[in-house]
């Protein structure tokens, strides 16, 4: 199944359970579930926006839709509650071994996470390298330091080696990005 | 167009733009855009959650959903930032007279509005009762604290005027719930 630019895969999970925890998807929703389990942070992601155009409504509980389209997110695709602050954050992973295309990111999510930060959240991106099984944790401090001052269509891989904090991949939580929030603002 | 039960109407005003700000949710969809625009607080209506079977992929920018149904949602629907703090929220509206019919909210819906207030959010419901044209914020503790002393499957109208705050009907922001917020939080 292929989807349009921006658009996540959500869905896939619903019908390619062969690809359990596969995924930076995949590892980011049994991280928020271990986090909500734990009682340590509320994060969810949020559905794939759609505009629906038909739906075939046979009764109270089974309504099915037979035309939709998929909408370019507002948004960004998690946020929640973390210690009383509020997270918000983009998820994305790239094949490339040398940068990670800024293409994979909309420009009002970029917006988004500059405005959340302007209004005291925790902002920032998630980008899994797979070639390097490697994923790091840009802060938007440091995604806006580079778009200000570069004209390049991609962030290099160096740049989130340096600038970047690893995501050490565990057992459980597999993504424990949290970690990286308590390091940098608790 | 119909919608099951708990399922919100998002959809509806890429279509009939003949309700716009007649609902709740639009209404607070023109709020929200309105907190946006002017700085003041980044809320966001989630998308309504479904779960796509089939997917007719035209080209990069042209796929069409062709079966799709509507998901219980794990959260509410509306959620975001003011002033640093994790704002959160459910908003429904009744034709009753009498009562809010508890009916209209998930049971998780509530335990994750309780879960956010535990983890220092600000979590609450709308609930507008149309006949009055009168819109109540409740708090999530007022909210808990009925469910826990009430068997009943409603909460009376009296209840949101005793524990409720009233939401000024206003030309813009229509529906100023941050003003409530402010009153109780800042």
């Amino acid at each position: 199944m292929h989807y349009p630019a921006g658009i996540n895969k959500a869905q896939k999970k619903d019908i390619n359970y062969g690809n359990r925890g596969m995924t930076l998807e995949n590892d980011l929703n049994e991280t928020n579930n271990y986090y909500l389990i734990h009682d340590i942070a509320v994060i969810y992601k949020k559905p794939t926006p759609i505009t629906i155009n038909k739906v075939d409504y046979k009764s109270r509980n089974d309504a099915v839709i037979r035309e939709a389209r998929f909408k370019i997110p507002s948004t960004t695709d998690y946020n929640g509650i973390y210690k009383g602050r509020y997270v918000d954050f983009e998820a994305k992973e790239t094949r490339s071994k040398t940068s990670f295309p800024l293409s994979n990111i909309h420009e009002h999510q970029i917006t988004h996470l500059k405005k959340v930060f302007l209004h005291g959240g925790i902002a920032f991106i998630i980008v899994r390298f797979i070639c390097f099984n490697e994923t790091y944790y840009l802060n938007v401090t440091d995604l806006l330091f580079f778009l200000d001052n570069n004209s390049r269509k991609s962030i290099p891989y160096s740049f989130f080696k340096e600038k970047g904090h690893l995501i050490l991949d565990k057992y459980n939580p597999r993504v424990d990005y949290i970690a990286v929030i308590d390091k940098l603002f608790f």
